[in-house]
């Protein structure tokens, strides 16, 4: 789908010396068999083709020089963090530059005052959260990925996590951003202030935008303080249908939980299988809800009693912090496990209104029965966002099929409740078809305006978003 | 600066009678004595010119007929909410429509299980907040205007409040608009969902754009549960610095107050001197902090004691919500009362690191005697976001001169300081060269390009923001 052709071999060597005019050699990598490691991301049915050359910079000049010589040579960039991305938006076009971030690891300043940290692109997700940490200070945002997904990667998708029902998704984290544009110049973005409202937010527009804007080489992010050590509730349903409404009355009876997950019966079985946990696997719907307030036991009394109204089978608090990271593993093995069922998996991202909760994972069970596949959710129920997640055999092509067909059906029936195709994984390759039915063909057109305004030669990650 | 001419009075009258096509004779004002109370916001020294009719619409076809028209016959339009707005961004240009959207006025739903309301643009915010609080919801965002500014009003300038330091301004509570295009095309932006990131954020990319990308005729709103009744302390300081110190070792203390403001000397004096509300004239800077938690004593007494560290030399906490709502009061008054002191202000709104307020305070006291100018702050602290504010008499040319000039000066400081000149009102047109200085010529040139990919005949609010 890439709007410039692959370069042919002599293209290729000019292409290379360009680059090594101004990066070091090691930076610059073109050995075939080195350069597959960076051709995809960790989708599954995404097309990706064979990079031209991985270029590893260390300085934003090493990245304008690499943006002047695409434009220069009309050469497609594909950013990358650490390729954890679940969309294919981090996939190698055919012939491209990958531009790998990741060496840019620095973190240059975390200010306890200002709230605020600085940090390089290639920073890891973990090291800047426990690195915030000793200083008092907290970064929400925690994609399942945290111990190897860079902060470059969270701003390209605007992540997400289970902090979010309390904490919300990266794009509230972004103050400010510096971002080498397409033909190399360098554009500051934001601000380092609480507030600030000097012009359009540049820095919201490149958040979630995948790469398809301007590549970010700093950033500036919001911290909070460190609140106390959360505690987790666990509490089993005879149905999903009444784990949902649990969902509604915690969230209608002005609760702020801190987590509120949702594991279907099939999801509990996978991570039991996979782990020997032993959670419950008479449930058919297992809530976790943990709260960081000062009294976390008070809070999940309340919303012990609202679940037992909801018609909850068992409530159990955890007694302590350790119970409560028990928990957690168990929830953050959710994806793992269910990969283990059948080998692969497709992972739905549809998120919908809290209150059509109910509807979605009722309909997801009518996709898995009609297509015979086993679909185990995950969710933020929180927040309505759900992980459907069709477990395949990757080399039965009539499953294959089917698992992709089911995937689909998920989102349509997300859109029709309200929904949106994706809560934080982000479009890629993956959901461009859809990502056009969910904006119509006006938002679509103005996406591309604004792509434009950016990028009039599409030279950034073509191919994805639309 | 409108890139378009006035109509000559033919134009004119064919303006009118293309808008009465699809608009009843009530919403269509031309009477010059009636259109001349639409030509202008709150700013001072802000130029405006005549406009051409004020059209009144009450549905979103007929805001998309207003933008046919104008875009068929090439008349600029002017976005209008409650002309609260204190840069001249509403300010009328020679010869354009006035698109008032106060009589869209409507709540269309509030959902407690979503927490989110869906209103049109001119629902007044106080309308909105009370309608909210009796689901037990709350809507933050709280500028001083809001038992008169609009929602409409308030997302075209991204507006703040009193609640900022803890709740975040407007733009954190919008998460998808109905945009009426230049060319009168309905477009959606983002969801109804607690999450997602389908596409760029063209919602965030509309707040604080001033009206000059489309026209907003519905949004949904985030809401949050409502808090408890927050409790204030007042702490007097000899010195502003003393305060500002104060500040910063609450908020490197983790501490997360519901509201964190502070009163110069300059500005106490104005509010006693207008409302007689016995406030301690010996203070050099009050300093207001407030917590909506469960225990908001304790909290306060954590934060008098850092207050007192810091050289307080009185810290009082209210008794109780009567006594918090009398400082409120007088916090609320600061504008009006410094207005009262010469007849007319300029309003600053600098935002600086929180950690730099010191400096900004000594830097505003040092233009106030280099020219000769009563400069009273007051400030959402906690935010770094100031309002110096330049008091002046209108009427005399030397200290008008004088009073611009320092306006100026103080903008030039706070972004020496690595701040932003506009925390929370806008550019309009006061502030549009400060605009340029802040973004830098690459920053202008990329928010010109978005301008253009969605007003490409510049219709919209011309002359605005750059």
């Amino acid at each position: 789908m890439s709007r410039i052709q692959a370069a042919p071999d002599e293209a290729q060597g000019n292409l290379t010396d360009r680059l090594l005019a101004e990066l070091p050699a090691e930076a610059v990598l073109t050995d075939p068999d080195v350069t597959a490691a960076y051709a995809n991301d960790m989708a599954s049915f995404c097309e990706a083709g064979t990079p031209a050359v991985v270029v590893l910079p260390r300085t934003v000049e090493q990245v304008q020089h690499v943006m002047r010589v695409a434009t220069e040579l009309r050469v497609p960039v594909v950013p990358q963090g650490a390729r954890t991305g679940l969309s294919g938006a981090a996939n190698a076009s055919e012939g491209c530059i990958v531009l790998s971030l990741v060496r840019m690891d620095r973190i240059l300043e975390i200010n306890p005052v200002d709230r605020i940290a600085v940090v390089e692109p290639g920073v890891i997700n973990a090291t800047l959260s426990r690195a915030v940490n000793e200083h008092g200070l907290y970064y929400p945002p925690d994609p399942s990925s945290w111990e190897m997904c860079t902060i470059g990667g969270n701003i390209g998708t605007a992540s997400g996590g289970l902090c979010c029902v309390k904490y919300g998704v990266t794009a509230e984290y972004v103050l400010g951003l510096d971002v080498v544009l397409a033909d190399g110049r360098l554009m500051s973005t934001g601000r380092r202030t609480a507030k600030g409202v000097a012009g359009y937010d540049l820095t919201r527009l490149f958040v979630g935008s995948e790469g398809s804007l301007g590549i970010v080489v700093r950033a500036v992010l919001a911290l909070k303080p460190q609140p106390p050590q959360q505690l987790v509730l666990a509490a089993e349903f005879g149905s999903a249908a009444a784990a949902c409404d649990a969902v509604c009355r915690i969230m209608a009876g002005g609760h702020v939980p801190s987590l509120l997950e949702l594991m279907d019966r099939t999801t509990v079985k996978a991570v039991n299988d996979l782990a020997n946990m032993g959670l419950p696997e008479t449930t058919e719907a297992l809530l976790l809800c943990a709260f960081d307030t000062h009294d976390p036991a008070a809070d999940l009394a309340a919303v012990g009693a609202l679940c037992e109204t909801a018609g909850a089978t068992q409530v159990v608090p955890a007694d302590d912090a350790a119970e409560s990271e028990l928990l957690l593993q168990a929830r953050r093995l959710c994806l793992v496990a269910l990969e283990a069922v059948k080998g692969t998996t497709m992972i739905d991202d549809v998120c919908v209104p809290r209150s059509r909760l109910g509807e979605l994972l009722e309909g997801v069970e009518r996709i898995a029965e009609k297509y015979r596949l086993t679909i185990g959710v995950c969710a933020h129920a929180g927040d309505g966002n759900t992980h459907p997640t069709v477990c395949f055999d990757a080399q039965d092509a009539d499953e294959s099929r089917r698992a992709r067909e089911s995937f689909d059906e998920i989102m349509a029936l997300g859109l029709e409740l309200g929904g949106t195709i994706t809560g934080e994984h982000g479009v890629g390759i993956l959901k461009k078809e859809w990502l056009a039915r969910e904006l119509g063909p006006v938002g679509v057109e103005m996406q591309r305006a604004v792509k434009a305004a950016f990028d009039p030669l599409g030279l950034l990650n073509p191919g994805k978003l639309f």
